[in-house]
């Protein structure tokens, strides 16, 4: 056989940071890019460009003109027509994670509906009828009933904050959504509102599955540690891999959800699941919840392929979340997951006033010389996510600070 | 700036494997491959063909036509005429490690007197002359001097234990490389001889430096633990780090030459030191080799580039070779070269039974789930360095053990 061939939409640095593994197996790697100074299309030999919504761009991505065909069709985004998948699919073309599956990850309220199923633990939530006076009810009822304060959602097309608002009836209610309310109403996404989680924290579990392999042949899952994901402004800013002070049974825990999302789900891929964490087990509400509220975790968002908060296993786990996302849509054995430091923390680089990032490698490999810099090759714009830094060792806080400090030089601080 | 632009020459699996190094730093990587499909051309987005013999092709490699010109020239291999180098750097061009530095892995007599004049630990070693009688009489002399036994090698051009053949005066002495006498007389490489040194194994120094910082600006260098790396058929097969059972005045005085012979050559870049370690100190000999004699370990062999010996350093160390080559070539602040993990093998893979080294995947990843696996993506051809596969872990027999078995699938061997 030919060495395998992977296509994968969105030319990001997710898809960036999958290169090196593709070499490293010396798996063909084929990337569909949104131009060809994209972060991906810098370091992959195969970049076509193309639109995710183009099923011409797509099909060519699978089939090139005088190429080899790709094996399976992946993601470094979940912004892909659902319908063109499952049309893919229906023709014999492995999409890996599969439509049904990919879903969950585009669309809340599904996703919602899904894991309430499954007994996972979720916040109490509810979905806003499409008709506005009747949204505006049902979001009053909603809040009354949870306290005055609750999360509105889009269902669709949110990533890191947006989509995502705090109402408060006390502020007005559905006033501050009003412009939502009319959009679902006139064919935008559908909302759904979740009761405001009293979290002390942020934690999330990467899971990846493959098809094949597992107990009963049922498919391999693994999962890493669980981690603590700290959020600026709704982003990801700084991931601490393992959660600190997390009972081994919590984790167990948390680990559990994962995985059972992931099988529930027949997720074939990395599947990241954001949770929060609730100080104390809460009393069962009356909102379809499962059996969610007598837990310490609850799901907060699921993303299904690799994602930011395991950007921490390139150097601080035997196999990369990246690495594992092409065995895991290859049918590959998946690879160990032990983490190789007692501590590693992942702090991105959030904008910066630079030019070029790469004008602070002097200063910052200078100052940290084992930080793992990782620079996305993007244009600087602010708050965009244009790199991270790893740093391991076994003193938390002294971790935390040079991983922070190191990213700090990057966005142009402390030059 | 723009983002800095490291030329490579030559497209084998050592650029190749800079290539995810220059990724996370950002840096743009062009390479001149020998063909379009070389190890190196398959994950280098720039890397234009043609030969590192052609002075019109390194030029442009250099400054090609529409893209931004190289900051620093570097190589994967020594073969680069040596002139050109000369005439580039004249000019303004970094080039490093820099022609005055590289002749000593191009040219093995040129290294021979260089160590000696620096009082590096060198076997007996002597010149031939270039008149065949005279060679013949001076092999001879050599040969009842050390016992009878000696290595007569080309000066140039030998590589993976070509240009180098064990020469015995119970064989006919001289006969065995009549051929070579004849060449060097003909304008070919001269020849050397030097003992076959009674080593009890192979050991290598990793060693990067980089023209700025260090003791008084005179550049700093970094090394890596010293490595035990075990041959088979004059070819790398297996490297441990670090070399088991050696004492740490030991490493530190391996450690210390090998600093000394980048600082006394003034090399920039990685540097390898293959090096023998020999049973006891031994008497001074009468043949010139400095405080040689003295020391139990003695250089064999230099390499100016990453090299076989420092592939466990991507899965086993803070910085990899690449990464730390790319950083010394670009005068940045080299990365912490501490190890990863307690033990760490390398094997690598030699040949292979199967058409593609990717149909052995399902089964090396399936057996050894933290193995660290890494496919050049090259033909097989019998012997060919085809990839290699990294185990780490505390227990060494197990370690080795299942790098070995790993490699072995790869073969196609236990299939």
């Amino acid at each position: 056989m030919a060495a395998p061939v992977i296509a994968v939409v969105g030319g990001g640095q997710l898809a960036r940071m999958m290169a090196p593994a593709a070499g490293e197996l010396g798996v063909h790697l084929r990337v569909l890019v949104e131009g060809p100074d994209t972060a991906a299309a810098q370091v992959v030999t195969d970049a076509p460009v193309g639109a995710a919504s183009d099923e011409a761009a797509i099909r060519s991505l699978l089939a090139p003109d005088g190429g080899p065909t790709a094996d399976v069709l992946t993601f470094e985004h979940e912004h892909v027509p659902n319908d063109l998948l499952a049309d893919l699919r229906a023709h014999g073309t492995p999409v890996r994670p599969g439509p049904d599956a990919l879903v969950h990850a585009q669309d809340k309220i599904v996703m919602r509906r899904r894991l309430t199923a499954l007994g996972s633990p979720c916040p109490r939530w509810a979905e806003l009828p499409l008709e506005p006076d009747a949204a505006r009810a049902a979001l009053a009822d909603f809040l009354a009933a949870v306290g005055g304060e609750a999360v509105v959602k889009t269902s669709r097309g949110g990533y890191d904050g947006k989509g995502v608002r705090v109402v408060r009836t006390a502020d007005g209610g559905a006033d501050q959504v009003a412009g939502w309310i009319d959009a679902a109403a006139a064919g935008g996404p559908a909302l759904l509102v979740e009761e405001k989680v009293p979290f002390t924290r942020e934690l999330a579990v990467l899971v990846a599955r493959r098809p094949s392999g597992g107990v009963d042949g049922a498919g391999e899952v693994r999962t890493w540690p669980v981690v603590e994901s700290i959020q600026r402004d709704g982003v990801c800013a700084e991931v601490i891999a393992p959660a600190p002070e997390l009972s081994a049974a919590d984790a167990e825990r948390a680990r559990d959800v994962a995985v059972r999302i992931a099988e529930g789900l027949g997720v074939t891929g990395v599947l990241a699941v954001e949770m929060f964490e609730v100080e104390a087990p809460r009393s069962v509400g009356t909102e379809p919840s499962g059996d969610a509220t007598s837990s310490r975790i609850v799901v907060n968002e699921l993303a299904m392929r690799p994602h930011n908060s395991g950007h921490w296993t390139i150097d601080g786990a035997t196999t990369s979340q990246f690495e594992q996302h092409l065995r895991a849509v290859l049918d590959l054995p998946l690879g160990d997951t032990s983490p190789t430091a007692r501590w590693t923390v992942m702090a991105n680089v959030l904008g910066s006033t630079l030019d070029e990032l790469t004008d602070a490698l002097p200063a910052v490999l200078g100052a940290h010389p084992d930080a793992r810099v990782n620079l996305y090759g993007k244009g600087v714009r602010p708050g965009r996510k244009l790199g991270h830094v790893n740093v391991s060792g076994d003193d938390l806080p002294e971790v935390r600070r040079r991983a922070a400090a190191a990213a700090a030089i990057l966005r142009g601080e402390d030059l």
